[in-house]
């Protein structure tokens, strides 16, 4: 084969350019991996006079993105647009049913559209490929959909947001409050002027809900992603995690339990002993533990201009070679429909960090409360002064149900004897 | 399709035991996932009779394991025989000249001919599949082929060889010398009888240079490869690495320098800072640094039943999608033929470690000799008391060039100041 794979590409902001700049700077590389040139014949962006600092007069301008689908000369579309819906989804749309492979970045229009998009590819007999939708440059969806192919996978997670990973490691080495570290992340370009997206784990989500499908073999179920950021996360939890042997991480885990999907992005304790918790700054890092193969650990960089473009090109070479197939590891009529699992059934260690009135009888309300709920308390510290001038009480349980420490927490839910609003941490122990 | 993919499978030792067992136990998933069974039709094994704790009842029995790849219901083979020549390459080119694909768990076998049984899959159009021999249940093969496809690769490095972290890890830990660990892991099995291709570097070698195969589009040069084992590593080493915020691990290294090929197994001084310093006991973590990607880590498993029969199922899974294509990731024939570096005009920090007399002016031959060969010391430290009774001089050079600390070393080694045998290894400073 010495025909170019042609590029139609969409979408030039970080990314875009980034793919530009691999495929111009690696081109010899490239064309021996792939055994044909990757070329970009045409691109589309909503602004077409700002300064990229790439020359783009060598390809051919198109003001509706939607058109490179059915350029003639388009083999295969890259779309960086971005958005579950909109212009992204209508261009996935008309790709494939063009016969021709698309590949995207887009993690929230896989998470909503997936299992439609991976029908059509497959109808069509052409590739949809997203490596990059999930932990940027990490090879983790083909290390799942092909690597880990013949186990069982029991459990799959890791940090997928290195927004937040970047900011609770700020905290942790600086020792900063939240909002002071967030503030300084936006003026430094780590985090978007609206964070919402990532700090309350949406982004994480939308990246988990992807993995647990190849994981699982089970239909993207992203409505059901119990979903937890890490604003409620205090300097004082980063201590006190550090004086018990842990760091804190936002966590996106996913498990399939009895027939059911299990999902959820929180943030945790993860013990010092655990590779996860040495993942710093916006590095990103997944764990799949299959029955035969036991633990593997994939990281790396999961955003920023480079890492996500390798990711790209990736799958670009792959479809250059024909060595694609199913979206998600099977064909989609095979998935299962898992139901979502009973989050408050799920079980674990948990800490909790409840801020005090500083007046006897306090602990003895608390560690009843706990008790009637079940919960047994396998420590427990009284530690440092809280900003309101309460007392913090940090326990750290026995294995419990997360239903009856909720339903203890609910119990001191009216009592005078808390000043402020407790946190509830799961622990990641395995 | 729903063509079984039918499997001959030569050898039936541990690996070979897991992949039947795999097939067995996740069958349904495995053919949900390569969209058509995987059965396992003939075997071959040098003891027939030998208990397995498996029904072999069911598969044809072949006496002479070169047979399986003309029978007629042998789709593709599995070689889990070992050894570079002799069978099991008689065998893998039957298997491909009879237009059969092909999957191994065989290092060795590929260091020294992989380049022929590349050429040969391709003119065939057969898959040559070998997960499983570098880094067991890992998908660094993968990882590299396609994963980080995109990226001129700058480095390679790793922990490759799980019986050396292991001894290592131990010697650490308990604090220990390594004839007691060695001893030790051969009691439990995770030495061999002979332990020479383990820990004198050999292993990793084998799979060192299939890794720098597919980093730099390189022909597979293994003869290149420089080697150093563990057996110089004494126990004092660990105690003055770790005094210094370094751990030793036995590290497979590779990088494309200048046109020519750098390839070298030896033991290593990782800070604390570096995540493959907390790679511990028996697992095995590879780093590759590409031109846009960054620092990809992929960590797992490197050695046993699961693991190893899990990346050979990877493999099975991979030619049953038909998605696969040229062995070392492009056509054999475009393949370079890089000349091997110059190994002692590499740079870095060194770790030195004299055990010296214990007398004035000792340390003043041996700082003129690191003065007069122009290698200057970063710090310097007497500690401990070795077993002969002389004194340790524990140095960390500045960034030297290796011939020049060789020629210091050199300079100093009939003088009888010198108790023992100087020690010197690599600091990892990337």
């Amino acid at each position: 084969m010495t025909q170019p794979l042609r590029v139609g590409l969409a979408g030039l902001g970080t990314v875009g350019g980034g793919v530009i700049k691999i495929l111009d700077t690696n081109a010899a590389l490239i064309e021996r991996r792939a055994n044909r040139p990757i070329e970009v014949v045409a691109i589309s962006a909503r602004d077409r006079s700002r300064e990229r600092g790439i020359d783009l007069s060598r390809f051919a301008w198109v003001d509706d993105a939607t058109q490179l689908a059915a350029r003639d000369d388009v083999d295969v579309v890259v779309e960086l647009i971005g958005g579950a819906d909109g212009p992204a989804l209508t261009l996935a749309r008309e790709t494939l049913d063009a016969g021709k492979s698309f590949v995207t970045a887009n993690k929230a229009m896989l998470a909503h559209h997936g299992l439609e998009l991976a029908g059509l590819a497959e109808i069509k007999g052409a590739a949809l490929k997203y490596e990059a939708a999930v932990a940027g440059g990490i090879p983790v969806i083909k290390g799942l959909r092909e690597g880990a192919a013949a186990n069982v996978i029991e459990r799959i997670y890791g940090i997928l947001n290195g927004t937040c990973n970047y900011i609770l490691t700020r905290m942790e080495a600086e020792r900063l409050p939240f909002g002071e570290v967030l503030a300084d992340a936006q003026r430094l370009g780590f985090a978007e002027a609206d964070p919402s997206f990532d700090i309350d784990g949406i982004d994480a989500a939308h990246k988990l809900s992807i993995l647990a499908s190849l994981a699982f073999g089970a239909r993207v179920d992203f409505p059901h992603v119990a979903c937890e950021g890490i604003r409620a996360v205090e300097s004082a939890d980063i201590d006190h995690a550090a004086a018990l042997g842990f760091r804190i991480k936002l966590i996106g885990l996913a498990a399939a339990e009895g027939g059911a999907l299990f999902q959820r992005v929180h943030p945790c304790l993860v013990s010092l002993k655990h590779p996860l918790a040495h993942v710093d700054g916006s590095l990103n890092a997944v764990v799949a533990e299959g029955n035969f193969v036991g633990r593997l650990l994939f990281q790396g960089r999961g955003a920023g201009e480079g890492p996500t473009a390798s990711a790209v090109v990736a799958d670009l070479i792959d479809v250059a070679r024909g060595e694609f197939g199913p979206a998600f590891a099977m064909p989609a009529a095979r998935l299962s429909k898992l139901p979502p699992a009973d989050q408050l059934a799920h079980e674990g260690r948990f800490y909790l960090r409840l801020t005090v009135a500083d007046r006897p009888g306090v602990l003895a309300e608390i560690t009843a409360a706990l008790r009637d709920a079940g919960v047994s308390i396998e420590s427990l510290i009284q530690r440092g002064v809280a900003a309101n001038g309460g007392v913090y009480v940090v326990m750290v349980t026995h294995s419990a149900v997360e239903r009856q420490v909720r339903a203890a927490l609910s119990a001191l839910a009216g009592s005078d004897s808390l000043t402020g609003a407790p946190m509830m941490m799961h622990i990641l122990d395995f």
